[in-house]
């Protein structure tokens, strides 16, 4: 199976690098990290370059597509090169998949037209007006879509998408190797567990959240 | 604050990365990856390029010092650069922390001598030897010293350093953020709750699992 990992610049690093240390670690599994150019891409602070080992035209047919959310998002959804690689990718993919807000790319790219997905708790409002339907579930399936809430979701992801994939047991494999029993400090990871204020701030600096200008 | 988060070849991506996406951010923060050259890292599966942006000779006091498990680390338990920028950076952080077999490189360069430390649960009989006392929590805290589990625990290292140096309200901010609210969809992540045949499978692999090499 060949999964290639979409980059640009101001992704978002543990959008990319969570499925990917979960999907590599599956026995006949290749990951390819793609771009528009080759070589290191800055991710969205700007201190970590992620390395882009193909162009996008290297990779037109892989089993599955995994589109990072991030800052640099937004200057992707009006179209260009990377669109017309979701649609092309798309048309063969076994799988194709997004973590945080790369759901809005591939709605965007009008391919979650009728599909129930999901985003980032802060871009899912901007689904519907891709005919996509937000849900507030972390990992939504809808056919071969597979589309992760923020961030850190897709690790969740991607071990369910090996366990579909692969199976219960090299699923569990994987879970254990990266020793994913999380104990989060604090019960704060969505809106509805988070402290009032913390939320209210967050919503405040919504654009910046999503896009990391003001 | 600055965060040196340590690169070597085959690192594991997600015990660098998962750290990095909380610590950088909290404004205020700044992370920089160090390797013994500067350039592209190949991490763990070699499928995955980090690129260090500063030589270890160029970050010298870093506040924090994050310190990566993955294949790689046993090649470097036997002294060398990494041994010597250990010791030396260790002299004045404020925070010495790692994830995974990280804790074997700080163990092996003395500084977790006499200290309650952890690392991936197949790793955690070695630190012994070096005469740290292992324990099965997720994240331990000793002094400055703050080792994580296996590879995903680093997000929960981190989210905690964050509290412990930031405040609880940023922490959740950051855990907010990156929409921590883990959901595996299976509950094996650590030994005591996989299936006994997924842990004899791993521990069969245990070089493996640890080194990449049978």
């Amino acid at each position: 199976m060949l999964f290639a990992v979409l980059l640009y610049p101001r992704v978002t690093a543990l959008d990319a690098v969570g499925p990917y240390d979960v999907f590599s670690k599956v026995p006949g599994n290749d990951v390819v990290f793609v771009g528009e150019r080759t070589g290191p891409v800055r991710t969205e602070i700007g201190s970590l370059g992620l390395v882009a080992d193909a162009t996008l035209d290297e990779v037109t047919s892989p089993d599955v597509v995994v589109v990072p959310g991030g800052h640099g998002q937004a200057d992707l959804m009006s179209g260009g090169p990377v669109r017309d690689w979701l649609r092309r990718t798309d048309a063969t993919s076994t799988w194709t998949t997004s973590v945080c807000s790369g759901s809005l790319l591939l709605a965007a790219a009008g391919l979650l037209r009728g599909r129930r997905a999901t985003s980032h708790w802060l871009a899912l409002d901007q689904l519907p007006a891709f005919g996509a339907e937000p849900t507030g579930e972390r990992v939504v399936r809808d056919g071969k879509y597979v589309t992760a809430a923020g961030v850190s979701s897709g690790i969740d992801m991607a071990l369910t998408l090996v366990g579909l994939q692969s199976g219960d047991r090299v699923a569990q494999a994987v879970q254990l190797g990266i020793e994913y029993d999380p104990q989060p400090p604090y019960d704060a990871g969505v809106p509805s567990k988070a402290p009032a204020d913390v939320v209210d701030y967050l919503r405040q600096h919504r654009r910046f959240v999503l896009t990391g200008r003001d």
